[in-house]
């Protein structure tokens, strides 16, 4: 554990102390976002020392041109980047004509942050001796509406100390930003026009090549002794427009600006609307005010936590952990616009791009299922079903046709923008978690309607790649799969990686199983679908024989599936038999080492028995982990939450705790001292997966919730909240019992360690 | 076939006519060189259409920066870089005022470039009309000298066709040069001199980071009607020097313009002698003159075809395409310093960096031995023994220790300078062929001298790094290599590639018997290599272990070995069963699908069968051959070399000749159109050992040459030179007969069709 300054606190983020060199961490710690945007906690005020600044728009990215060694052929030109948009939050706050800057004051004390997760706002405050020898105090505020999610507000207060003295606030809009990530130092901004209107200020801009046209805009109010100071300037240069307000404040007073802003973007509006519109949100804002916003901003927090709080009693780091996952994860995606998906970094940070990955279905699909309405979930599957036609052009670039379809490993638009061999034309796997999320919505919703509307076209441009994608080896007189990345990005272009194999003999069988199924019961849709697709039977024969004749490397020795062909020839050295020195692995070895050692960065062969767990009995689940276990590094934050619930499934329960502690504060405690580049946004939702699957055991079979519940002895009870098909059900578990209710609505049927119960509203049952 | 207008000519390179098309294939075609510096045949003259500008001095290069998606421990930061440097030759040839430019002329005949290889020189000729009607023409000759390896010569004659016209000669330095190949823009030179003296130029200019100084220099002569032409002006810019003839011209008259000029670098002399050595340099040139010098131009390349011509009767274009081979391997490298080597361009790119590949040990090596002293091997085998601590530094960033040595697979300077995982980390080959070379250098010579002075050291290293490579697999109770690239590039990542292994086994197998000669034979040396290398017995005693149990991937269905794990789950589908539009597979296919097919680039399990020949039986060859040959699809020019000498000696002699064609003409006929970024420098030498070890059967066996010649029916015989151990020997080979002479010495005993056969001076013997 690399940082405890983070105070424990069961709602709150809690910083105390001004310390330089937290600066970044912090910044990312206490970044704020609504869905639609979102920004790293930056300084209102100038800041001389070490940030990194980061204000983000969904869906708004640069497509940075890339180089490599040798080019293979099918490489993407460009590697997609978030994008650091202007900036809206600035104000210059100037004490005697001085500029405030905390990292040149002579003292800075009481510094604090707080991010009040149960209310969805950050606030910071402290007191501050110039060099000049004024001493002021200050509290700033900020959140970013969900109820209005272009808008963002600040309320930024000054008070007088040890003098009178004059303040003079000079909020701004600055699109002279950079990126801290970028390739070839390339602009990214284009500002056209910069205007001011009274109190308000507007930049129009627009990114490079991918031309999202936006509008930043602001909006400021200054009162002092309950009367409003006039801007009395206001500067526009090519990148930047600001507005001045002077006032002398008299000592044990306060000033305080509030200042509305954010982001109009064509991706939302018409390009020549984007002022008229920030126009109207300013309006909208001005007449509700900072406070009603504010008030709007808690009953929306309020009602997103009601239907995904988790509460652990007995242990207030856990409690903090969990609440501060669920948190950034609604930050991040609220499920409004099927346009968006969840990159792992949110909005907190530039790394990975933005992008998305193979993530968003295999661990965030759950957590956006169980805590939204489904309405959230269709949106993450309908993302993809808008990229087919870019999935199969993707997959042409590799040689595949006949509408064969390869998701991206990395994208913003469906596009591929990847551009290393082994992992963009490799990592296939991806096609995979695509259709089980097809599945797994189904399962989980009872909804089926997806799969005729959309989801069929999907599974058969998967089931059509990995028809074409594997071989039939004469020597093995089965189909084989060569040259494949798993989830354990630790081999490379290997053979037969048993999860890919048994994902596509998976998608192959279950889009046969669906086409069966829409034939039968939706015959309007099966037949728009065969038109478009050009399906006929010889070819779903083909993919049938595929599927009967699958190889999965196995050893009769062990008794257990292999990784991949030869994955015996290791030198199976188990990971607590290596020297601590040589750990992390990705940071002390050359690749080539990682390759040949046996050491998986995550969840591989479990990674198949976690997605098909009914397939396999508890006894091949415990020689699988038993057998992989000792050799993984868990050095993807990926990794241990499936371990997790499966050691929990085992009933290893210390161990499953381990396994959850890995990641339940991963960022907050910044294990891999990083923390200063962003959240670890996707595998926050591994976490929950941990306690709501792991410890609560909770799975949908046969059409119903079933959970078998247990609890770490570190906890005295834990609470939580799933909305399974439209109804609440609450979940607590203690050392002794569990009990289960619902607010509303028809009685329901769940199982309880095998057993059916049925909750009636407002009843409190244990089981 | 994309191009067929070089003239055949036993001895000269030739083309006619002037096609803009062709200029910076003619570029490449007519480079020169001298081991020292080399240069693309650009015009003298300014040239307005597309061109490839470039001049190199051996040894002078750049390590630019590189960037890849996803950094790996161990990669350099660098990729090291041939430099453009700057421009010696331009002439600014001004008629009546005006610049003359072959692209705006209104006419250009007579257009015609020759390469005279007998003789060492460039020549180009042509009649032009300007724009403003005057008609000139020109010859310009130029040529690198062989025994001052600094300088050049041009002379450059204008003659008045139609009128009377002013003729200005601007002869001038140019260091405001850039390269083509270039990551970053960055700037690769940095002139700190400028200046003139009468006739004289120089630019002083560093190379950034490396740090090599140069001057380059120049010295004109203007001569009219017999009488000298004296410069009127001079001038001089920030990276230019120029001076200026101003001379009117009687139609029918000529004028003549000679300039010395080259280069001197600090690799080579002082800093602060460059300009005085330059100096030195051109009173020499004067005293000889330009004709002198051409005389000893002459009479240098007589020295070298003396001892490395091949002729062939009876097929003309064969005869200029290896003669073309001969002639630019010694414009690339003459042996003459230690510290260069043979980059797979030469001087005619800037491709692959005109750094060393694993090409100079495995391909170039036995050129040389054959065709030089045995001085000039030795100094290739003593650049590798410079490299012996930057290849010990190599293995131990890539985690090994104790003194292994992992040799760089593209080096300048020793240090590795390519940054792909797959080629860096893991074409670990490249280590073998260098103990090969080793191995090959004293059965050609009969030298063990260089292996107690510096070669066991270099094998203890490759021992070692071979050692600690492999590991034991407790499933095959054997040790195994797992993820290598073998020279078969389209496989990457692979497990017990066949080659690889057993290149190890050998290479410990003949350190550990060094080790006894040594110790034997060289006590002193043997006591200095202990203490050095703290080698001791333990050690040795573990590698015997490795070398006798290493595992060989075999098919016992098809009695061959596996060119790797797993290669019998491909799908065996051969070439010519491959549809024409599929290839080259490497422009047509993602490198994922390159990856899983049988398709093989270069000789792979068949270069171990060339290098350790005697270890195999004929029948065996015939096998692996046949297995292996029909999903070769040869895309590197390194491959068909391999498969015509075993070709041959199957006595497939048809075969044979059609891999030979496959190379002799590469560049000449432009096979892969991309000849104007350069010639195939390297692979020249496999298409000598295609005629010498292929069609003439020569090996070095039992200390004896021996030779089992052969002829390809499409040729009446062809004769060639080798220097067996300080005796030039000479073979003839016709449909009928074959003969041998040597021209002076003691008599030699060499063995033809497996029976000896004794030469004396003088005679010729018909076997």
């Amino acid at each position: 554990m690399n940082q405890d300054y983070i105070k424990p606190d069961a709602w709150s983020i809690v910083e105390e102390g001004f310390d330089k060199e937290r600066i970044k961490s912090s910044e990312s710690l206490f970044s704020i976002g609504n869905g639609a945007m979102g920004q790293r906690a930056n300084f209102e005020e100038n800041y001389s020392g070490g940030t990194f600044q980061g204000s983000y728009i969904a869906g708004v990215y640069y497509p940075d041109k890339t180089r490599v060694g040798w080019w293979k052929n099918g490489y993407p030109e460009y590697f997609a980047k978030v994008l650091n948009a202007p900036n809206w939050i600035g104000i210059e706050v100037v004490i005697n004509g001085k500029q405030l800057d905390l990292n040149t004051c002579t003292s800075v004390q009481d510094f604090r942050r707080e991010l009040n997760m149960k209310e969805g706002w950050y606030k910071r405050s402290f007191s501050a001796e110039m060099p000049s020898g004024e001493q002021i105090s200050v509290v700033a505020t900020r959140f970013l509406s969900l109820d209005l999610d272009e808008l963002g507000a600040i309320k930024y207060e000054v008070t007088a100390i040890n003098q009178d003295i004059e303040v003079t606030f000079r909020p701004y809009l600055d699109s002279g930003i950079t990126n801290e990530d970028s390739n070839w130092d390339d602009k990214f901004w284009n500002t056209t026009a910069v205007s001011m209107d009274k109190d308000q200020g507007f930049i129009e801009a627009h990114t490079m090549k991918t031309e999202f046209a936006t509008c930043t805009y602001m909006q400021t109010m200054v009162a002092y002794n309950g009367k409003a100071v006039i801007s009395n300037s206001g500067n526009k240069t090519e990148n930047l427009v600001s507005l001045a307000y002077d006032q002398q404040v008299s000592k044990g007073s306060s000033i305080s600006l509030t200042k509305f802003g954010g982001y109009t973007v064509s991706r939302n509006h018409g390009k020549s609307e984007l002022v008229a519109t920030a126009k109207s949100i300013l309006d909208k804002a001005m007449q509700i005010g900072f406070d009603g916003l504010l008030e709007k901003q808690k009953d929306a927090w309020a009602k997103i936590w009601k239907m995904s709080d988790i509460t652990i009693a007995g242990d207030v780091k856990a409690q903090q952990g969990i609440r501060f996952n669920i948190f950034q994860l609604n930050q991040t995606y609220l499920g409004k616009d099927s346009r968006l998906n969840i990159g792992p970094k949110g909005f907190t940070g530039e790394k990975y791009g933005g992008s998305t990955y193979w993530d968003t279905e295999a661990y965030c699909l759950p957590f956006y299922m169980a805590t939204k309405n489904q309405e959230v979930a269709w949106s993450l599957l309908e993302y993809r079903y808008h990229h087919l036609e870019k999935a199969i052009e993707n997959a042409e670039k590799l040689g595949f046709s006949n509408g064969a379809a390869l998701y991206p490993m990395v994208t913003m638009n469906g596009e591929e923008c990847h551009n290393e061999w082994e992992i963009t034309f490799e990592e296939i796997h991806r096609n995979g978690a695509i259709a089980f999320a097809i599945f797994n919505y189904h399962r989980y919703t009872g909804d089926y309607s997806y799969i005729p509307k959309m989801g069929l076209e999907v599974l058969i441009g998967i089931a059509r790649f990995w028809h074409q994608r594997v071989n039939y080896s004469v020597d093995k007189e089965q189909y084989v799969m060569l040259g494949v990345t798993g989830p354990n990005e630790y081999e490379n272009n290997v053979n037969n990686n048993w999860y890919t194999n048994y994902l596509a003999k998976w998608c192959i069988d279950y889009a046969l199983e669906q086409l069966e199924v829409v034939k039968n019961h939706y015959p309007e849709d099966y037949l728009r679908i065969m038109t478009k697709t050009q399906l006929e039977d010889p070819e779903t024969s083909d993919w049938a024989k595929v599927a009967g004749s699958m190889y999965f490397p196995f050893s009769d020795k062990h008794g257990v599936y292999l990784q991949q062909d030869g994955f015996l020839d290791k030198e199976m050295i188990k990971v607590p038999d290596l020297d601590k020195s040589e750990r992390p692995i990705n940071q002390k070895w050359s690749w080539d080492r990682i390759l040949r050692s046996p050491y998986i960065k995550q969840a591989d062969v479990l990674q198949g028995f976690y997605f098909f767990e009914d397939h396999f009995s508890n006894e091949a689940l415990a020689k699988h982990f038993d057998f992989y276990e000792p050799f993984t590094v868990h050095e993807s934050s990926l990794s241990p939450c499936v371990h997790s619930i499966q050691a929990a499934k085992l009933g290893r329960m210390e161990q499953a705790y381990t396994f959850y502690l890995r990641t339940s504060r991963l960022d907050l405690d910044d294990y891999n001292k990083e923390v200063e580049e962003g959240l670890h946004i996707t595998s926050m939702a591994g976490t929950w997966m941990s306690i709501v699957e792991g410890f609560g055991g909770m799975r949908v079979a046969e059409d119903m919730l079933n959970f078998s519940p247990q609890i770490p002895t570190q906890w005295n009870s834990y609470t939580f909240r799933v909305n399974f098909r439209n109804q609440i059900v609450t979940i607590t578990v203690t050392e002794e019992t569990s009990s289960f209710e619902i607010s509303e609505g028809e009685p329901l049927t769940i199982k309880v360690n095998g057993k059916n119960v049925v909750l009636v509203p407002g009843k409190t049952i244990e089981a």
